[in-house]
């Protein structure tokens, strides 16, 4: 990269533009083609810039989970009462503190609406919940928890709803068509039958304005050739977070560095950067989802300890939960004891999630033994364990708050997984936006032109993170940045 | 402010300078002392400008701890060994991760020539060490631990030597003339000396850029009036941190939200702003410095445990770190428990320090009673308690590493300060800079003619601190940025 890198262009130097639309969006990943079919609808003739060979982003390649609430068809066909302001109050908490309470909002008061944009458009979920401990819905049902709602201590705080919808899969277990593939397809076939025109192996680089500080257009590279694109109402960008750029890692969310997942390598920030460079102001850059590589069935089962031996997480919780608990309190340091008994029936489970199972490193007849083949202080881990066991005798966790159904005491033999560096995940900062996706100015202002969705901006997580919140952001805010280019 | 705050005006708009200079200096604190003498001793005519009535800053209120080392004449006259890569070592384990290893390492380096230059300067250290657990010394000693190099677990990371130099102080007990006081006066008498020229009560909003984007001034309020001040080699930033911006605290460290401290009202992040507003990088905006208030005298001989009643830092190190274990990883919840012998020690200790003492909210003859009357699950502080002693007896604390000497079982009757929500703190992140304190701009080149320093840039802190790395970096850089813009 040059260092001319993300330095504005000015209109009045371009001699000849190479493509022309209303409105131009860069990035064909889940933002993207849903700024697309908004702005097309909205009668915008429309250009999507993609970095690849097609369309997809990191959306197509996740497990295609979308945060959706507020008494969605979905949930009230299968039992689930939920409101628009239990969703808040769910979201303000676990995704807080600082969190942009007016995207939370409106995300959950268009909640509704935006599931049927996402059926409408011939996203399939099938009428089907899955209750079990997962990351992932291992079949092809449409509805799970997805963010700890059902656990302590947001079961106490809202109603818990499950809010993860996924898109039904045709064969989950061969790896063809998941879920994010089962979301991105539909959507990028109607953005064609609307006429939005791709431009694939183009890398947007600059943007370009005109005299009154508005941009109107985008530089990018295709095929090592500089190609300017002029953007008649207004440019989107969408192309993802900053997951793979390691020196804006280490600037703003160091504890990641070494350790991206679920982002792909296009994910370099470029958006963040071109808009700074022209005053865009930032939000939550230290943010970030953290997954966590160790079988939620087991996790349920057993109790989690950090590097003193101490409990720190109810251990039914979403997994994603803790992975954040893990590395950003405890040092990245935990280990899962379980007794062989739970062990077997955590791997036995008929609805089994096979994921990230893999056997103990150590085994013991008693705790105390346990405790000392894994190194930890005399005494700590059998502390532990007896207060657990104490309370567990009557089916009670008041030290965390696991839910009675996966209390029982901790017998013998016990083992210990080792799970000390088992996290990863990706950023969640980016560029400050408003509701309408507009980016904004230090100055507070909306840059002129200039629009934003998806994980180059900063959407309704500040430090907090549950499963679907980034598609849903990315799909909500991003049909708010395709109206508003288009109405310009 | 208005909405044009922060936008950059061109040098062809301005049809009369109000003030001109060499070097101009926004902000008359630390950084803003040091890099105008630099200036002004590299041959530049200096302006500074100030907003309020007087040169201080935060510094002027703060303790006054620079943090010094790699074997300083104070150091070396005192006993202790240091080396820059000793000091290196304990910096990049303690301030990490992330830190910015370029500054960390050009600030050991030089650190015993940046001691020298701050007595050369006028800056007394009185010869003597103060080795009691404190924030800050009570009485004038030069030379104190201030960042829990001597504690676990850096102790073990790199040989512990007492890094924190405080000027010595006429009359800390009144609040006359406290440390920081003491550092600025001699430095600001200097700045005088050397014919540097301060304009207080203005307030900078914008940077004035020429044609081909270089910073050639800064435009100002005073009384109401714009005022444009002309910089004929530089404008130097220096106005703090964004501690007092509620909506840059929430955006970026939204664990301060409600609990700034140790910086000043004038600390609104306006520096950062103006810069961004030119497309500047930043770096680490979610670091905090955090303050414990409790008295690290009773700490140091009693027993931190969180909300589940589990101890979570070795009680005898900086209390800055216990102020970031408690709020950033344990929720803002700590108890301090201490049997009514070790409380009545702490208290009655000749040298004593008697920040942030108050008596316990619950006493009781036993572990088990006290922790029933806290409100904590049966058997959880018991079974810290128990751990605790068992190896404590052994005069050793291998669950935390709280140094031999502070060891020793917790007897009764036994007694429980309540220290939930006994934090502040003011952030550290800001401006991207060079070792050279040039401001970078997101393509990775500096902006010409822009100069930073202070804690409105990101120093050598990422997300860890010691105290006297704030007034020490500030200074450090300041220089640099003083030099740097003289230069041109």
């Amino acid at each position: 990269m040059t260092t001319a890198a993300f330095r504005p262009l000015r209109a009045a130097e371009i001699t000849a533009w190479d493509h022309e639309a209303d409105v131009v969006v860069a990035g064909y990943g889940i933002a993207g083609v849903s700024a697309a079919i908004e702005a097309a609808r909205a009668g915008a003739d429309v250009l999507i810039l993609e970095r690849t060979g097609g369309w997809g982003g990191a959306a197509a390649l996740s497990g295609g989970i979308v945060y959706l609430g507020g008494g969605t068809p979905l949930q009230r066909e299968l039992g689930f009462e939920d409101t628009p302001e239990n969703m808040k109050t769910f979201m303000l908490a676990a995704l807080g503190p600082g969190a942009d309470e007016a995207k939370i909002s409106d995300y959950c008061d268009g909640s509704v609406e935006h599931y049927r944009w996402l059926t409408d458009n011939g996203v399939v979920f099938k009428s089907a919940f899955w209750g079990e401990p997962g990351w992932e819905i291992p079949g092809d049902e449409g509805l799970m928890y997805s963010g700890g709602e059902n656990s302590a201590p947001f079961n106490e705080i809202a109603t818990p709803a499950p809010r993860g919808h996924v898109p039904q899969m045709s064969n989950k277990r061969t790896g063809e068509q998941g879920g994010g593939y089962m979301l991105m397809k539909p959507l990028a076939e109607v953005a064609e039958s609307l006429g939005v025109t791709p431009v694939f192996d183009i890398r947007v680089q600059r943007l370009i304005v005109d005299d009154a500080d508005r941009v109107v257009g985008i530089a990018a590279k295709k095929f090592g050739d500089e190609v300017f694109v002029r953007a008649r109402r207004g440019v989107v960008l969408t192309t993802g977070s900053f997951a793979y750029n390691d020196a804006m890692v280490a600037s703003f969310a160091p504890q990641l560095i070494g350790r991206p997942a679920a982002a792909i390598e296009e994910h370099d920030g470029c958006s963040i950067r071109m808009a700074q460079a022209l005053g865009a102001d930032l939000a939550h850059m230290g943010a970030t989802e953290v997954a966590f590589f160790a079988d939620p069935q087991l996790m349920a089962r057993g109790i989690l300890v950090n590097g003193r031996g101490q409990r720190y997480v109810p251990e039914d919780t979403y997994p994603g939960r803790v992975g954040q608990l893990t590395l950003l309190r405890n040092d990245n340091q935990a280990y899962l004891v379980i007794d062989e008994a739970s062990y077997e029936e955590g791997c036995a489970t008929t609805s089994s999630t096979p994921y990230f199972r893999f056997p103990p490193k150590w085994a013991a007849e008693t705790v105390a033994e346990l405790e000392s083949d894994m190194g930890l202080p005399e005494g700590t881990l059998q502390a532990t364990v007896e207060v657990y066991n104490r309370h567990a005798a009557a089916g009670a966790d008041p030290v965390l708050g696991k839910k009675p159904e996966w209390v029982r005491p901790i017998g013998t033999p016990v083992a210990a997984l080792d799970l000390r560096n088992c996290t990863a995940g990706f950023t969640l900062g980016g560029l400050h936006t408003t509701v309408n996706s507009e980016v904004l100015h230090v100055s507070g202002e909306p840059i002129p032109g200039l629009y934003a969705a998806g994980r180059c901006t900063s959407g309704v997580c500040a430090g907090g993170y549950a499963s679907g919140t980034s598609l849903g952001d990315s799909s909500f805010f991003g049909r708010r940045a395709g109206i508003a280019a288009a109405a310009n």
